[in-house]
């Protein structure tokens, strides 16, 4: 790619990222968005050709994680090393939240010298998205007041409404794939549920997915089975950003029909929005054995279904056979990652590589976010750190 | 403030700090007290200037911590991350010091690379501080041998006795709030004990603000219900200290007496003496059933004072009712983090961001801590990197 | 140590570390095994004069260990903070890895911008070396195929089979001891088994000793009772060694024999081949009944030779009584750490400072390692850093 020409294009979009957090992508404007695939690019570039790209030369970055994490985890600690951030995990166990200490109060007290914050907060309909907004609330009143230097921008690394690293990752991809963002319109996405003997997948990946897609012309097509509904929330805003971006989003129960003529399939796991909602009523009570029970229900009902899996034989009506297969990882690989899965391990290992593609994206749209949040004006930055060329392996050489 | 003017400030004193552990306030001079306040002030304005202050370009910064640890932790993190250095957790459940290793080599094996070491270690009363001057013991051993190039410098995070980084970043804030330290000459802070649900509770901070402020010509008085003593040589350093200083100490047994008239209450809980003493004892032997017994009886024991609150009522009490609320946070906070506590939620709401801005000063604090101990003028270096004026942030813009 | 000396002599060595990883010994030329000790001295002397050697400017490290470690943990921390990466530990209880991800997935999506991975896995046989095999593999794949921007360099950090992190800093240990490599020829070296109140202790360092040892002329005696045989094929390897080198290896039943007019003794418990293969099948099926028998078993077998003990009177077996006692520590020392051990408390004693010099040397055998693969001509590089001249610690003094 033409770093000046990345850069240029850059410079033309009106986009308004500094100073805010990134939350939810239906926050964000078509220009935002742009933005920030946008540099992204150039620090993935940037990166390959082993150019420095720190932008701190100290402070540091504090990841919170309410849920397992592997790959968000290293993006989010590769991001804001490409940075110059050192990060500080945030560990519940190790602090004293758990002793009484607000959320306000901590949000300050981390945040000193802090420059971002990543959360994922995933587990819980109606929490995670509001945790995040209630740091957020904190963190600009510690600034107003003097307390802190400086405002860390908050990363969402998955609530219970969006994955936008995900999702904007997922796009990244998708440009790479298809060559540019405008030859994705009219392509048609088939975002479908499938089957995995795990229980309590997030709602966030599919809701990203068609949330981001619609806007950019995509003909995105939501299947799953009956009773794995998502935030009628994001259904509105796909229904809203298709109408305006010119594309289509319609919704099926059939897994076919879905991968009919598809040029990009994503067939993923995730438990039904009301499952979800109960579970968190129940972990509140702490009733451990309602939730033995509802994962028991779960996973029968689960079962019902254990016909939706992206076989050679589905892939075969996506168009002329070859859509682009998709998966935030880790995927669940029938006869391999377990006995019946999402995806038939033929299917899976043919798209090995690009799944791993897709996830190197994540790392750089994370700097991406932070850069755009942080920096006035990301863009020049970045020119001066590209005619400055200092190399980041090998410095002196 | 002007930072030429600090520097020169500086450049004055007579202290003696290159070479030496920070371990206890009362084992330093007032002018290297007055350095390690002067250091710090200058080095969160460069900070708020976005001017880089990393005066080590690689090394490494170990924290031990054996008590759980937000605001602390976050601030030793912030505090080497500012000076250039990496942060590596020394944690005993995933190291080998549970298997036989003694204390010396330990202290060794993590200190090749090492430039700092914060210890937290305030549970035990006759451990903490006698732990830290081991660990010093070994690390003088291993630079005087060859075994070390450097010998990192200890900076007591909390210990049996004192609670240095706190104690001095709340006399930063008195600094801050009363304009300057002569000003706080003859000023009344009442460290009062408070009820709190909780036990256990360290004695470090009062032991540190009553050491360390007598220092100062204030006018310390010490409040709290019978058994809830200090350690004996904390109350006759701190009575020395205000003889020397034209300061005051006294002890008193209730929360109003010591809150008429004072400029500045500190109302916090913290455990008796000998309880801690027998706590001690029983979890060296082991006795669950006796900790359970001894926190039983203990918390009972707090319920007798559950009217030692800082209530509005109280606040009225003091300096036109105006006096400073602190605390080294979190607090127990009435009808808000538990059902009745050190504060009234009126209260501690007035003074909320206060006490954030009182914490905000700890990560500067232990930063000068470092500085002072690892060169030789530090002043001077400072004076470098102002005028070299590289900035933090946006390093190339 | 004369630096420009040392450049040059590394300059005229013909060496092949760059873009391989560093797993065992025995795979490695005499040239690379000089190369790695000299980048390892010179790097070791420019932190001694306090140099900046950080031929990072970002990038991260990531270590995997499957198994405690204290020193080794630090010495790999240490190492990549030397030359200017940010470690981010891997911890399999966070992440995902033991939902289903594969070893290869896994091996991509932490390796987007990180520059080496150290492993230790050491406790299963079979297992270890072979997992390193299978992570290499994968990162091979990715970085052929675009996903990584960089191949990451594996280092060994202790493996079922070597721990040539150790066996290479014990031999940088000898070389300053003795004076020069050179000096080592027909040496005698004991390694010899010692008695340990524990179990299960890996056979990684004496099979790291005698595979490496060998390689240099010295004389190295394998010390141990009946039935505590390490790797065949690590024997078959000493014996070849040793051949070649004008060397000697033998084997006795007999610690007296062992240590008769040694140069240096190494004396250490492992425990049997047999048991660690045992014990890997034990864990694989989860049989902690049948690993508790195994446990109270090797621990009976064990007593019976706990007259294998590094006295004052089998020291004086040695050379003129005064053979150099070298250790990995953490040793068993009698009545110390334990009641009886593997060292008489007055023997270890002696030679504690030295052993603390001997692990000393670990980090910076790493870093030279990893530069070793990471860059063609790490002598150059460090030429430049050299001639630049940069503080570490004052950085702009």
């Amino acid at each position: 790619m033409n770093l000046e020409h990345a850069l240029s294009d850059l410079e033309h979009l009106d986009f308004d990222l500094f100073g805010k957090d990134f939350l939810l992508t239906t926050d964000k404007s078509e220009s935002d968005l742009r933005a920030v695939l946008g540099l992204a690019a150039i620090l993935q570039e940037m990166h390959r050709l082993n150019l420095d790209t720190r932008c701190f030369s100290s402070g540091i970055a504090v990841s919170i994680f309410r849920d397992q994490s592997t790959r968000t985890r290293f993006s989010f600690a590769s991001a804001v090393n490409l940075l110059g951030l050192a990060l500080q995990e945030f560990d519940e166990k190790k602090s004293q939240v758990a002793h009484g200490e607000t959320v306000r109060e901590t949000a300050n007290m981390i945040s000193f010298l802090c420059e971002t914050i990543g959360i994922r907060d995933d587990m819980f309909i109606g929490k995670g998205h509001s945790y995040m907004l209630e740091v957020g609330a904190a963190l600009d009143d510690g600034f107003a007041r003097g307390v802190l230097h400086q405002r860390p921008a908050i990363v969402n690394l998955q609530c219970d409404i969006d994955h936008p690293t995900q999702a904007m990752a997922d796009l990244r991809h998708l440009q790479d794939t298809f060559g540019s963002l405008s030859a994705l319109r009219g392509k048609k996405i088939a975002m479908s549920w499938a089957y995995s003997p795990s229980y309590g997948k997030p709602l966030s990946v599919p809701q990203g997915i068609i949330t981001l897609m619609t806007r950019f012309g995509m003909h995105v097509v939501l299947a799953h089975p009956k009773g794995y509904d998502l935030l009628p929330d994001t259904l509105t805003a796909a229904r809203k950003f298709a109408k305006a971006s010119g594309g289509k989003f319609e919704m099926v129960d059939s897994m076919d029909e879905a991968f009919r003529d598809a040029d990009v399939v994503y067939p993923k796991s995730w438990a039904p929005f009301s499952v979800m909602e109960e579970r968190t009523r129940l972990v509140e009570k702490g009733d451990d054995e309602g939730l033995k029970k509802l994962e028991k229900r779960c996973l029968q009902q689960n079962a019902k279904f254990a016909d939706w899996e992206c076989t050679e034989a589905r892939m075969k009506l996506t168009r002329e056979g070859r859509a682009l297969y998709m998966h935030c990882l880790p995927a669940d690989i029938s006869g391999v990652s377990c006995k019946q899965g999402e995806v038939a391990a033929s299917v899976f290992e043919r798209y090995r590589i690009p799944t791993y593609q897709e996830a190197s994206h994540k790392p750089f749209v994370i700097a991406a976010m932070i850069l755009a949040a942080r920096f006035r004006d990301p863009a020049l930055l970045l020119r001066q750190y590209l005619r400055a060329g200092r190399r980041r392996a090998g410095a002196l050489a």
